[in-house]
């Protein structure tokens, strides 16, 4: 099918294109009200993410309310360390915990082969194909998964952490095992990824969420050629690839076989283009925050961020956005953008 | 008095020394036995902070058991938005709760005056005092506050926070109003540490713990001058400023009237030595959960970082040590650097 909005995919690609397309991680969720009305009926996060019917309406929600030039699947990065074998609950206000982690060589063993596990994500590929025929061309539609070291992270320490001092600890303690573990969550991320494909996403997003606490020498170690590995597997569609707070990392991921490389809002724009260079399109880089404050500042920093990262650019923020943001305030900066005209 | 082993100021000061200095962030803490024992018979955390004789006791124990170059004086940053005005309670396994924040401008006019707060904190300084005589000039002793940016967010957020959006929020709705609170904490801040240099500390280091969250345009903004002013105050022992997450900011850093800057362990020794010049001492960086490793790991790395940073160096953590740390992996870093003689 067509695209009725293909600016998303063109600016990937390279092309010369009229303006920066705009849309918001975490878009899908607690800043729309028919969001948090659906949720409400609702008896927990996960029923939403396994259930196509309903991923595939809150997917399309932001399209019908904010108007934003990507629809991105409601899903979760976690649903491959529990396709593995690792089921998750996500618990109300703290967040995922993982009643199982891998703790030896024995229970890497024991994890299901990447084949099985990616078989077993119907949910996921059945909501995509929904939501692709629900949005009727509308958009492009985004398809995610976990980088390796961050699913590796969950799987090993078994929830959130500020330091996850348990996953860090099996890098330094066991790096063989550490390596197999994160192969054996790269072969099954790659083949999720291209039964996405197959199921419709018209982009795929590489999100490294823990990024940020390896030193840039781990970083290279363990996160870097399976980063790598995923963009070389990923053929028909272009990829972006976004780690938080990887700002050492810059470089190599302009090494890797991908279009897009997501920033978060520490990387000033002249830093990232200085390092990323012309040949891939950059993704960011607003601070969340930005969107507390009023619509004349939101406006004005917006366009900044235009200005400054010029073309081959996609507008986002530098992080998820915040549940409690104003919706008129990302309202404010998607208009901007949409308005907005390269000269 | 003078100091038996001075080799922590020495090495501030930009001489050359035979070796580099070694001690840790959180080093007088759980990784103890003796603090935890000492800690079990107390009524909570703050009992010790306020406390001169438990504080002066907790503080030498670091010195006593893993033998590093220098003592710091057993506090917490937050004793000065307490002296401010805002009580704050240590929160077992939680950390910090503030029961009221700041939210207007009133609640900044209310807040008590510079002079009258840093005259509250007698309990720092006698500690500060004992800790001297205690010592008996075994090592230097290092004295500390918390960055105004910092005390900032916890004042308006109440808390830790993953996202400190409150605090982040009030830069971006009400900037003025910030600047406000942040002139009036950096006020309180430099007449606190002139104290404690009077009480006797021979060091002191500025902790801008949650620096990494801001765009490197906000920190230019809302943190960097009122760092500069504390460093420009600070006249009669090195300073040395250490902002977690804070890589955008090392060039700031490296223009103040500083002496050392302390560098987590996200930054390699390449880059910070590329960034920060020759003109400053750096203080870092280990990764804190490397001491998960084993000794020879623990050996070659701690090896590794005093010979990627060369000379004006003092070796520590990227951050404050992790409390399950195994207390013989401290050792073997600390004994590694102790055997260690530049060439």
């Amino acid at each position: 099918m067509n695209l009725k909005n293909d600016l998303l995919l063109r600016t990937a690609r390279g092309e010369k294109v009229e303006r920066p397309p705009v849309w918001l991680m975490r878009q899908a969720g607690r800043i729309l009200p028919q969001y948090r009305a659906l949720r409400a009926k609702l008896s927990g996060f996960k029923e939403l993410v396994e259930t196509p019917e309903l991923a595939a309406e809150v997917t399309i929600q932001p399209i019908d309310e904010l108007d934003v030039d990507a629809a991105i699947i409601f899903s979760d990065i976690l649903v491959i360390p529990e396709a593995m074998g690792l089921t998750y609950e996500m618990v109300e206000k703290k967040g995922p915990f993982f009643p199982q982690t891998i703790k030896s060589r024995e229970d890497i063993h024991k994890l299901i082969s990447a084949n099985d596990a990616a078989e077993q994500l119907q949910y996921v590929y059945r909501a995509i194909e929904l939501t692709k025929k629900n949005l009727n061309g509308r958009v492009p539609l985004i398809g995610f998964a976990g980088a390796p070291w961050t699913i590796f992270s969950y799987m090993v320490e078994g929830s959130g952490s500020k330091t996850f001092s348990k996953a860090k600890r099996m890098l330094y303690a066991e790096p063989e095992l550490s390596h197999q573990l994160l192969e054996k969550i790269t072969e099954t991320t790659i083949l999720y990824l291209q039964r996405k494909v197959d199921a419709g996403v018209d982009l795929v997003q590489i999100f490294d969420s823990w990024a940020g606490i390896l030193s840039p020498e781990q970083y290279r170690q363990f996160a870097v050629p399976y980063l790598t590995k995923i963009c070389q597997s990923v053929t028909r569609v272009p990829v972006t690839v976004f780690g938080k707070g990887a700002w050492f990392a810059l470089a190599d991921f302009a090494a890797m076989d991908c279009q897009v490389i997501g920033l978060d809002w520490t990387i000033s724009p002249e830093y990232g283009k200085k390092i990323i260079g012309a040949k891939k399109v950059v993704q960011g880089n607003l601070d969340p925050c930005l969107l507390y404050a009023d619509n004349k500042m939101i406006e004005r920093a917006t366009l900044d961020v235009i200005q400054a990262f010029g073309d081959k650019h996609i507008v986002n923020l530098g992080h998820g956005v915040y549940p409690d943001t104003p919706l008129d305030s990302v309202k404010q900066m998607v208009a901007t953008v949409k308005n907005y005209q390269y000269v």
